[in-house]
């Protein structure tokens, strides 16, 4: 083994012992098993002191390089070597396709790894030691002042700091909110069909029951939503998931009132509100009932869905069992990400880089109209104001159906269609599917669109 | 408004508008109400083209910091800074005191700042964009192997990456297996008496009930574990929290066997195992049998609580159950963070921030040793050898215990007692403190234990 040399000064030899006997058991070098010489014998061997070297085994015995059995001496540790199997990857991603057009993803290479490096070098800096501790499980108060500023402006949202709790997505957000209305009785949540199947397992995950109740394009129909019994309703009014639509204002009334009349609450699942290319953004409905309407936003289609950070805006009479939730899932959001994220936001970095992803997709939504309309003559293309991803109405004469998913299987092109979104069945033939786009760069998304054009009008 | 040279780039003219404009409107200089001037007006002031004044307006109205009202023009919005009233900051902290001696928090001034920084960058450099995608809720596979590795060589367990589960902590361990045993019909879990009254509160949001099982200096009593009929207990055998003790072999063995033939499960939070002062760590009660023991470990004490980064060992046949509850709670935790303590557990930085973190909390230690042998003579302390915090028995003559914690808090120091955490109450008379010092300079513990010394022999 590599042993530090006797010259070297005295403060630095035990340092350099102790990791050159790492680094032996590490590499191999030392097998488990192997005895390692006495203390003293080592001491001699080397020059130092014996209490270095007997430190140094102490200290490799702690961390498990070695063991020592009292009287009969020191040995290298199996343990160290023993874990080698390999971790697999288990991330929700479709594999073995060219190209995946399901919906959900933005392009993760406009993450701003820069910005998002140089704010935490500040936060590193400036952060004072006690905001390291145990957080508060609302979220870090210079991150709730930041969103509820931004979420005012941006969103129309009524946006108290005090009720908004930072948490790690939208989907911690159905969870949570799942299991304070079932303490307080809720068995059943409707959720929009078509809509996000995800919201329904994460309801049951709370002991809630979902119940689909029927969109039109104007919204939710509010005979069948009277008719339900359910205690909470979970809408996307600003753009439809996966339809595309924008509530109309009727509708957004309609809803406000059925939860005024009922006691009821809703959900305003806002997942990618900031993403609209032709006009300004529609407010959120939160904006128009703060205390009916519970709002879920996050940084998964604007950041990163790897940063798991998002938030929420909370009725009065839902935050302290919301807050008490969150305590008890995780005691809050980590603290250097939610530092990191009010600097961004403070000082202008979120708002940059929301418009340079509403450019980027923007430019990959015309790429993808342009593709289908090349390529798949007779295509409608809705909900394209805003999002990741839009609705394009097959003609049947490209169908059937089946025949249609499963030639674009084979040649590689990983599709959704509306009904893995619902209950919907429409009769017509055509065939709807959900685009996502804002993963693709738009010679990817022509190709992608070329290729299943190829597959679907062969033979 | 300042507004950019007219003589300016074309291509830089328009982010320089919206900055001035953005600027403006957030100190106050442009008013709520404001109406703008037309963009015909504004371009021909500008000598900028009228396009980019109308793309000027439309950015910032779906920024939130102007709105139009169709036909009759553009007004500075009020909604940017309605949001004003101030986040307060809810964190669990004792506020007030002089001398905080309440267990469980480790020294914040300690956390490497720039060794995180560091490995950071060192992550935002070589991170493929795909792992910034929703991650695997189990954890990012090179963290678990790193934990996998780390885990087995230091505490001696057995530590399968498949089977590792990364979490926020102990406490959202606690919950999950909680929703986990619920499922499986499991309505009460055994708690240590004395233990963390936390267990029973994150337990009860999962649906179970808690008992209190009694325990010597050994560890938990046979007969009653036995008698109680509980499907699972949590136990700390390497540092019992908050006796001190370390859990004898036999009692080891006892728990398991009561575990195999019950068909039960243990819960081994090792919230502290890693600091061991005066001998190598006691191997971890799950590398004896990992099929009945989950294992739950953190870097709430070796780095911050406020990283909210931990780990949990799964039995086989609780796995499943157990990631899809994670996967419901947050969809896995923030990809960064992990990825960075991955290159710190690699590389070698965690172990020696252990050691910097051992080094310094034996030597506080030793100073409230000294101190409470000092100024309140006659004062039993047990735990030692162990953790961040040991339990000092004050003799009766110091007391009653009431007078004793009224003039403690009167002079401004927090105490916590051996009553806090658990049924026990002895009739003896002495004071049986739960005495966190790690977060404490040496001459912060001295002059406490003064403070206190001088607080509870007055009058």
């Amino acid at each position: 083994m590599l042993l530090p040399a006797a010259g070297a000064p005295a403060r630095r030899r035990g340092p350099a012992l102790q990791e050159a006997l790492r680094e032996a058991v590490r590499s191999g070098r030392l097998t488990a098993g192997t005895r390692l010489p006495s203390s003293r014998e080592l001491a001699a061997d080397l020059g130092v002191s014996r209490g270095l070297v007997t430190e140094t085994y102490e200290q490799l015995t702690a961390e498990g390089y070695l063991r020592s059995d009292r009287g009969s001496g020191t040995w290298v540790s199996g343990a160290a070597r023993s874990a080698a199997r390999g971790a697999r990857d288990h991330a929700p991603r479709a594999a073995g396709f060219l190209v995946d057009f399901s919906p959900g993803t933005p392009d993760l290479s406009l993450f701003p790894r820069a910005a998002w490096g140089a704010a935490q070098r500040s936060v590193l800096a400036r952060l004072p030691h006690p905001s390291l501790g145990y957080p508060d499980p609302r979220g870090l108060p210079e991150l709730r002042e930041a969103l509820a500023g931004m979420l005012a402006r941006r969103r129309g949202v009524v946006a108290d700091p005090e009720r908004l709790v930072v948490c790690s997505g939208v989907a911690q957000a159905v969870t949570m909110l799942g299991f304070v209305l079932r303490d307080r009785g809720v068995r059943t949540v409707g959720v929009e069909d078509p809509g996000s199947p995800e919201h329904g397992r994460l309801f049951a995950s709370a002991g809630v029951e979902t119940r689909w109740l029927p969109l039109d394009e104007e919204g939710l129909l509010p005979g069948p939503l009277a008719a339900s019994g359910v205690g909470a309703v979970v809408v996307t009014p600003s753009h439809q998931f996966p339809s595309g639509i924008s509530w109309s204002a009727e509708r957004r009334s309609a809803l406000l009132e059925w939860a005024r009349e009922t006691d009821g609450y809703v959900l305003e699942d806002d997942y990618d509100g900031d993403f609209r290319y032709d006009r300004a953004p529609v407010g959120a409905l939160q904006g128009l009932d703060p205390e009916r309407v519970a709002y879920a936003g996050t940084v998964s289609k604007s950041l990163a869905p790897g940063l798991r950070l998002g938030w929420m805006l909370v009725p009065d009479t839902l935050l302290a069992e919301l807050v008490e939730r969150k305590r008890t899932m995780d005691l809050g959001n980590p603290v250097l990400d939610q530092a990191v994220l009010a600097e961004l936001v403070t000082r202008g970095g979120y708002d940059r880089q929301l418009r340079r992803c509403q450019r980027a997709y923007r430019e990959r939504r015309d790429a993808l109209l342009a593709a289908l309309d090349a390529y798949l003559p007779g295509t409608r293309v809705t909900g394209i104001a805003a999002g990741l991803h839009v609705i394009a109405r097959v003609p049947a004469v490209f169908g059937p159906r089946e025949r249609f998913l499963a030639r674009a299987a084979d040649a590689g092109v990983a599709l959704r269609t509306l009904e893995d979104y619902g209950t919907e069945r429409p009769a017509d033939g055509d065939i709807r599917l959900v685009v996502g786009y804002a993963h693709l760069a738009p010679s990817a998304l022509a190709r992608g669109v070329r290729l299943l054009a190829e597959a679907v009008r062969g033979g």
